[in-house]
């Protein structure tokens, strides 16, 4: 096993990895905000527009989470500086 | 064991598991967003309209977590650079 | 161990589990959302109509992160781009 | 190991672990719904026959989740291309 | 180790683990079905008939899944393509 | 390791582990179910009879998936076809 | 390692996991069972007699989950045929 | 290794993790019971002679299925067959 | 490695491991049925005899489970017949 | 690698997780027990006395089962009989 | 196995690890108190500006966490300073 | 691997794992005390003085569980019997 | 594999496993401060500044377990004294 | 692998993971507690400074089980007698 196969085989695993692991949280906390959005709307209709508001900055918060992991795991396979290493010749 | 095995076997284990995973938590999060959607909807119908547009936000957010899995299983799959590089010879 | 072995090997593994592990939450997602539309619907019979389609348009979203595990545990059987390469001589 | 002996055992595996862990889901999510139904049914006798149908829908879409991993399951044993490949003298 | 011992120890191991974790969540689902049943059958007695009927559709559903299950297991033991191939001398 | 051995001990490990995992299911869904009886018991004794009847259905439905796990685990011990095979001299 | 020495480990290890495991489900299925029956009793004295028999039945029931195990168990060690086959020199 | 350290310190382990895990159930289970007693006691004080006696009862019962992990234990350390076996050269 | 190394080792991971995990199961039920019991106790100050007395009883069982693996372990350690075994030169 | 280094390696580390497993369940079944009388003492502060009582009796019971845990522990690395006969040269 | 496939391998993997498994935490922690602003907001708008301001401050506290994660991963992937002596020929 | 090496490895990960894994359960029975204690003395706070003793013992005692894995985790650093041997030249 | 390489690669893992690890206490037990401090907000907000006071201390002190991680990670990757004692040709 | 670089990985793995899992407990019991306590001010704010108190004392005492943790990490990184032990040439 030459360091070009190994780098490259445990960057495809982690890249999977990372998005898939890290997309359960987000999904999860996001499914609640918006669950307990709906409650609120239906429980006070009058504060409608000021919890859409609340709700989209926090699902923004939310995201970023995810988001992170989306820039960890395109890194790992576009950016990734120990493969572009071994395939120069490292 | 040459690259393109190790490369490949990787890559296809790696591609199953983003999705299998990041669906759990997307659908578990999308369930309970949509099952308060209905018992707020069953509570406040006059907020029908309102409710149903939030929930629609709010799932399209849920849902980019899974596209983000969907999107990196599809890249290890169809545009994997590991894979590529070494079927080029690399 | 040759590649053929190890990639067709693999395959068959991560077809299984995308599946399997990803059928896990949409099933308890959708049970949960079927579960309160229906306690909706016995304590607001006359938003019935508006339940049912609202269930109906969340459990298709719900649905589809099961599709796209689905679809690449097919994929990854009848379509497997690593596969195709090592039996064409790769 | 030759190649034979490797796929039959990962495609007996893997064919039995898909429909073994994807049946956890759909069987917990179908009796969450069914027991909601019956709970409904109970409050809202006169709604029985929307609720019923109701919960018919749901227990398809859920079940289809469990039949996805039947149907991946009976192809890993019996169509499975890369059995079918390596006995053919791949 | 020769394929016969691998292919079949293998198909020994899967069909117990299938059937042996494949019927977790139908018991545990036609339980909570159940459950429910007595209860709303406690709370509505009118509607004994019907919750009855419900239930047993139901049970009907989700023992399709151990069943499932069940048929795998049956199929990896008594008609397992794998085996039949190996001892045929394949 | 010889195939007599290897068969033999998988096919040992495994009866134990099928029945072993398998019975957890069931009894949690029975005990459940039985609780649930008894409170529904106390709660409208004139429904008793009715009561009792469907608990037996269902405690009947709910053992079946623990006889599914004790039948696999008993064919595996006393009726394998891998074992037979090999002591057959196969 | 000689075929006895693996048959012989692996069998005392698979029965005392079979019970260990299959322990946890019955007990926690019974402790359910008789909590509701005590709560059941104190909220509805006149109906203890109904309850209890109801309770043992129940009891019997779970209890036979645990039994399978304990059956298992005992013919891994005691009637094995696997370790009659092996020292009877097979 | 021979066949006596093997069978030996398999035994050994199995006899400790049979009673270790088979301690769980029954402990959190009989804890259930007692304090469910408990509370129904101070609930229904004239009823206290019922509870206690079906109390008992119940924990006999679920007592049996700690006491099943403690003979198979036992068994495997002070009448194993396997043991007896090969130390007696076999 | 020899059966000595072999045995001791087991033996003392085992012994550890027994009412280590052991210790768990029966402290959560205790701290359950203690719990419930100052809180019956505070409900019902009359019965304070009574539930006193029933909690000891219920300790006592469940204080045994947790003195099984105690047992266990110490035989593993200061009587451990596969450990006497070697040691005579067995 | 030697007896001494087996031995002693596997004690320390079967110490150890003795102990660190072994606390979780007495400190969380204390936490429980120590929650409950303080709610109890704030629900009916004249039985402060026969709370506190019980409480301690209670606590005692519990932290038997961390003693176990560290009497095993501390005989595994002060009074180790596996370790005291490898070192004497056995 | 070289040092540089080896630290860059583990780099990779160790990446995607920190921020896939340190997104969970912060993503569930921030969906509980959007989820709990908004519900203090329909529960008391006159109170809307002070509860947003304190969310927005815990979030960024929380949010803190997930930082130390992407902080730590994008160390690891490029300002490595394991990778980069070794590159250096270290 | 000489004796040093492995004992002294073996030493520093059980030393670290010990009190790791055993800060968990005392620090969340703790957590659970606290809180109780703060949310009777909100309820009672004539008894606050009565309360505060009752924490600072139950504190106590549940603090012992994690002393004993502090205890343990620094003879394994500093008093290491097994380590003390192997360095003596045992 | 030389000490470099290893020392190296586990400083890694570790560095980047401890804060990963360590962000999911925090994170939830800040995200459960914050969401209860919001509720008490609504329910009281005369006690506002008393709350955001107390609220910012708690987070503060909850806070400093995910700097202790952090402070770890920090120094195993950049002051780690084992790999400056490779590096420096140890 | 000589000893050194043994010790070295394992002592930067085990202080990692020492205080990486170590914080989980504590933060998620502080958090518990800080809620708590926000929740007894809004209830009763005239028992502030009796409750502010009692928090302080309180997260003191849990904080203490990470101050362990940390304290462990910090002798494993910088006093880690097994180190010092083998660098000094042992």
């Amino acid at each position: 096993m030459d360091s070009i196969a190994l780098i490259g085989m445990v960057s495809a695993l982690s890249a999977g990895l990372t998005i898939g692991i890290g997309a359960i949280g987000p999904a999860l906390g996001e499914g609640r905000a918006v669950a307990q959005a709906l409650s609120a709307m239906a429980q006070q209709p009058d504060e409608s527009a000021n919890i859409t508001r609340t709700l989209f900055v926090g699902l923004a918060m939310i995201e970023s989470t995810a988001i992170y992991c989306f820039v960890v795991s395109m890194i790992l396979i576009f950016a990734n500086p120990f493969w572009d290493h071994v395939i120069a010749g490292g």
